[in-house]
């Protein structure tokens, strides 16, 4: 018997709850059912700026099962939000995008709800709208909040080192204007919630599926006016969220929808809602100045970001702040310079998606440093080698790499997807060109400016009187599959098999409630608690068992599902039945461990933004190969190698499934997600028109794990969810460059423009 | 602000859940809808005694909408009880009482599963039945296990002491033989489950309204012949249980089916079908003999006691065993023989219910000691005051008795009645004639033959971010309103309001699993438990605050929701906002107190019955008046005094409530529940023929709490739900006999037998 090295962990399984999955088991939002609960609808507006003059409800009352309708007064006067105080539950004088939330009915059945919300009666008075973020910029705009002086939602300044030198010290200098899309998260589940109130004791309860459980519930109870205690979440099980499913207005306007209805209300959009609901990507406009030394280095970055936060702030200043300055830690950039506005238009809210700024600046940085190799004559793989950061390096914001496997990741990418070859020694031109192209990211392990209140996670593991293992953790698994991470720990640390271990589902009320699952913190913050808290628990049972058994302290050990002897490996008995005599010995008390993980992460510095605010982290190296259809623009990505640093893999299959996910969504993002939006309508709300890569887009990706295990991870691991879309976008830009020499600068990459582009390339125009 | 003293315990509140019950929130299990949900209908014999020719199902399987049907041989071959393993989940060869689970369907609505139950063809062949448990006894008796060599499916004896002696040196002894009836539990809500197989684990989730969630959870996995880990047990609201909601072989059934349709089932009674599956009271026919002393001290008794235990063995040994030997540990017997046999028949199943058989006996005892009484010219209260016990006192059977206030419950109850006045000194005849009597009782608080593996109970308290407590216990709140009782104990150990805490459900998988509210043991037990966890986890919060704070160890303490310094009580803040502090302090994990309390019981020796086997008793003296009307033989209580020794009263307005209920429900037993039933068919299964009392009969009853503090009870309480029921008939009887002068021996009272005794009376025979 082997009691070295790792059972569980580093090994695959499938997800834990897979079965649930295909089998339909799982109840979502959408499938729960309380007694006595009506059917919610909102009434949003359908005009992008206008004062209301007046909403008259009775139509809509008098339709047979129609049972409450609110409107602003019966929501609280206080704005709020998780960034900058600027939602209102339901508009109050006037609207700022098309489908705000001007008013809710709740009815016995989804028909009558429908019918009343075309039935109530709102009176607009048309504003002047702004949809363009550099025109709502300008003096004389007009201004979609009224009590502020601008449309500035937010902005974000960094300034290290001394740019002006470093650039008058480069041989090369590349500066390019970058614009992103916006797009759409595109989950299975939409957004929906149930809720009920209780009016003697004045409690909520939310049914709802969120990524930040803790942090939704001090919104909503803050934004309630309630004492927290006073606000049930329990979290549902999510089919998917991407950013999607963060604090959301909706869920406010159903707390106060059963308020007033006195009735449990469920209320889930429809895929056009989710449109307007969960927040879109923050599209960018960036312009970006890289200078590189003659052999490679870095000299300096200067960047100016502008994005559009729609009307209403959600985690747009996260994002802004993300693409300002996260690259600087990626690669040895000491001479660094951003500027970035958050600008508030009539479009609708947008705000979390994977990768936050993240991959819209690595968008610009990775097409920048590819031209700037092309200037010096160097690889693009060799010019990046050049400017990585080695373990125990300290970045220019303070960032402390604690493990840096990005080396690795270039050099197995390249390996991996025949680089050398294709690159250089060109292969005999094709019908279609194909092009090959890298690009590279890096991620945090969470955050720490996150939450002001605390950082890290808390666990807590039970063992039954039958074995029988449940975890408690307060971070939630989104789809990502992080309940199976969680189980992994438990049982690893434990020594029993994996499908012994359950996860529970988040409740504020009786299990622990954790920041949640952003900023890639799942598997880094959740497994550190849940290895604490397994560890604790083993301890107390071996303890146990060492007593009741009348054996020598320190002499027994879990292992493989068995108590053995631990010097002699002689099997004392099976965990399940031993556990059965230890609890019985405590008239049925099953074992709690208890285990808490609090980073030395430091909040950053206000002014100069420095400080280390993630434990870990993690660093990837992404290949694209890509075919272009020269007579029709289509771009077709036929290779990709996807090399990432994650520390260590606590389940290979699922990270692999990361990888796979995140390139087939990065290329989604890069090619075919063409998010329509005029005068501030999203033109087409359905996933036939925004066209997310299918089954059959599927592209055949390779992924490299590479493990350069992080001191402070749970078993050396680090995170992957985001740094697996991240630098995708950039890739394909890349190869694409290196097919059809185009330089693209605008996201999407659609046929009909690459087409203009290789046109005007033909005719000796600029490739742009 | 007073610190010592209690703040919680000992004084009167509101159910911490009647809102949701008011209000319809809470989600029995007939509320409850899972994806995917079939609905369960049960075949059942029609005959008592028939042997099974043929099922078939053929016609019932085409009725549009049916899933599944189970019949035999989709069952475990295994035959499983909890006594006694004589239950067949599905009639195997033969059917043995009317009712009897034959097969059952699943079908997606329940008019389809009606339909389909109706078309299942069963072909029987009848046998001779027997439903006269003394003819059952009889050589030649048809046998309804014929792998057994009689009917007799258990027997009962125990001999203390000379009793030949004994009675030799009585004054007085009478004899007399009683007959008690069966009866009804007639909660609101029938037994009902759901239950969910997954067919690839091999997990069983079973959604229960059962009092005892660790014995159903061991029988119901053992029956399946599973891992008990492969069984989640969730509990569900519970609408009333008084004994019927035991392990029932009809969920058995449930889960069986379920995993046939590959399907969740929802398997709910009917009433009618109510009446055969919760288990109905034992009736009884009882000899019994006593002498006393010329002064009044009982020298001997000695009893036969027959039970019908109908087809099949639910808790009708235990039931049995109560009958023929708690009474002993009632009144100071020392020389005692009783000799008990339980007898199948072709009757329903009979089993537990409130008081177990203890009140069958009761009546008789206390009948004879007024008969003996009468003999030696002695005051029924002076009587029974020669022969209570004193604290400390050692039973015959070798009970501890730590606590006994039956002198204070019997004076006490005699002041209140005005006995003295309208027994002694009579009134002036009234048109119907009054009469008053009185009758005692004990019982256990918890019994440790309950289970093989363990006695006590076992809490969890959880106290959150919010400062919100939420108490995990496995005992189960079956209306009688425990947790409210574990909500003020952890209140009360923590030193917040009661509004702050909530009572988690039980789950086999997350909270904790406690043998149930039986044997009137939840306080005691359950209380126990959770003072232990809620002490544990308030020493954690406190020495946290001190270490946070900054404050000396030992020198805070919580009260009233404020944290204070203990010597200067000075306020140093809010409970919650500490809370807040300090779980932000451990990245929001929780504070959990674990506590576990085990009773130094004896598992009474299999020979001699000699055993402690409760850690507490509790005593009550109850006194009913009665009119009867001698033109008709109704019966009519007038007033009612029960005064009950529960050693520490957690709730005053709950354990009046008890009283009142237990008074009501013990009138119905004694004078208006006719449980009629014909060659083994109940002849009326529904609330308008079978007469419970309802709130129209509702009785004056005066409650009066008797707090003989027990040292080893939570703050000095023991056990009261039983014992409000166990007097009551024989007080009643005693009362007619005081106003009539019949001697009532056999139960119900109905008015035309009342009416034919009196008439005999007058006539000069017997009152009988």
């Amino acid at each position: 018997m082997n009691m070295a090295g790792h059972q569980i962990i580093n090994r695959s399984f499938p997800l834990i709850d897979s079965r649930e999955k295909v089998l339909g088991q799982y109840q979502y939002i959408s499938d729960l059912r309380l007694p006595g609960m009506l059917w919610g609808q909102v009434v949003r507006s359908p005009y992008p700026h206008a004062r209301i003059k007046k909403i008259d409800g009775s139509k809509a009352m008098r339709v047979p099962g129609v049972r409450a309708m609110i409107t602003s007064p019966d929501t609280p006067v206080t704005r709020c939000g998780p960034f900058i105080p600027d939602w209102e539950i339901l508009a109050r004088e006037k609207v700022t995008f098309i489908g705000q939330e001007v008013a809710a009915v709740a009815a016995v059945d989804p028909e009558a709800a429908m019918e009343a919300v075309r039935l109530v009666e709102v009176e607009y008075e048309e504003l002047p709208a702004v949809f363009d973020m550099e025109k709502a910029m300008e003096p004389g705009a007009p201004l979609i909040h009224e009590e502020k002086k601008d449309n500035i939602a937010y902005t974000f300044d960094v300034d290290q080192g001394n740019v002006e030198k470093a650039f008058e010290e480069s041989d090369f200098i590349r500066e390019e204007t970058f614009y992103t899309s916006s797009a759409f998260h595109a989950y299975l589940e939409p957004n929906g919630s149930i809720t009920s109130y209780d009016p003697i004791s004045g409690h909520y309860t939310l049914w709802v599926a969120t990524q930040v459980p803790y942090k939704a519930w001090l919104l909503y109870s803050q934004a309630l006016g309630i004492d927290r205690s006073k606000l049930r979440l329990i979290q549902a099980p999510m089919g998917g969220a991407f950013g999607g499913k963060f604090e959301s207005n909706f869920h406010l306007v159903n707390l106060c929808l059963s308020k007033k209805a006195g009735q449990p209300v469920r209320l889930v959009n429809s895929l056009a809602e989710e449109f307007v609901t969960a927040p879109l990507r923050v599209s960018m406009k960036i312009h970006l100045k890289i200078g590189i030394k003659r052999e490679g280095t870095i000299t300096a970055r200067e960047a100016e970001v502008i994005g559009d936060n729609g009307a209403r702030t959600n985690y747009g200043p996260a994002t802004l702040m993300t693409a300002c300055y996260r690259v600087d830690n990626l690669y040895r950039i000491f001479n660094t310079r951003a500027k970035g506005s958050l600008v508030y238009t009539n479009n609708v809210p947008k705000g979390a998606m994977r990768g936050f700024g993240n991959p819209q600046m690595i968008l610009a940085v990775e097409s920048l440093l590819d031209m700037l190799a092309e200037d010096a004559g160097l690889d693009p793989g060799e010019l990046r080698l050049k400017n990585t950061f080695k373990n125990g390096d300290v970045t220019v914001h303070g960032w402390v790499i604690g493990s840096c496997g990005l080396d690795e990741c270039i050099k197995k990418a390249k390996e991996a997807s025949g680089w050398e070859v294709k690159r250089n020694k060109r292969l005999p031109e094709k019908e279609k060109p194909r092009g090959i192209g890298m690009a590279c990211c890096n991620h945090v392990s969470g955050y720490r400016p996150i939450l002001r209140e605390f950082d890290g996670s808390s666990a807590l593991v039970r063992v039954g009187p039958d074995g029988k293992v449940t975890v408690f953790t307060g971070e939630v698994d989104i789809g990502q599959g992080y309940k199976t991470v969680a189980a992994q720990c438990a049982a690893e640390e434990l020594g029993v098999p994996l499908e012994w271990v359950d996860v529970a589902p988040v409740d504020s009320q009786t299990s622990v409630l954790g920041i949640g699952s952003l900023a890639s913190r799942g598997t880094f913050m959740g497994g550190s608690a849940v290895k604490k808290a397994a560890v604790d628990v083993r301890a107390k049972i071996v303890r146990a068992a060492e007593k009741v058994l009348d054996r020598k302290p320190g002499s027994l050990q879990i292992t493989q599902g068995v108590i053995v002897d631990a010097s002699s490996e002689e099997i004392i008995g099976s965990f399940k039945e031993i556990m059965a005599k230890l609890t019985n010995a405590q008239a049925g008390q099953p074992f709690l461990g208890v285990g808490h993980y609090v980073p030395d992460t430091v909040f950053p510095d206000p002014q100069t933004k420095y400080g280390n605010p993630s434990p870990a982290y993690s660093f990837a190296a992404h290949v694209a190969e890509v075919e272009v259809d020269t007579e029709t623009g289509q771009v077709e990505v036929i290779n990709y190698v996807a090399a990432n640093d994650l520390g260590k893999a606590i389940n290979p299959l699922m990270a692999n499934g990361q990888l796979e996910g995140g390139a087939l969504m990065g290329i989604g993002w890069a090619l075919t997600e063409n998010l329509i939006v005029r005068d501030g309508r999203i033109a087409y709300t359905n996933l036939l028109d925004y066209k997310i890569p299918t089954f059959a887009d599927m592209v055949r990706v390779v992924p490299i794990l590479v493990e350069a295990e992080d001191p402070k991870g749970p078993y050396g691991a680090k995170s992957l969810g985001e740094p697996a879309f991240n630098p995708v976008a950039a890739a394909v830009c890349n190869a694409i460059y290196n097919a059809v020499g185009v330089r693209v600068t605008r996201l999407p990459v659609l046929p009909e423009t690459l087409l203009q582009a290789i046109r005007a390339r033909d005719r000796g125009e600029e490739g742009r």
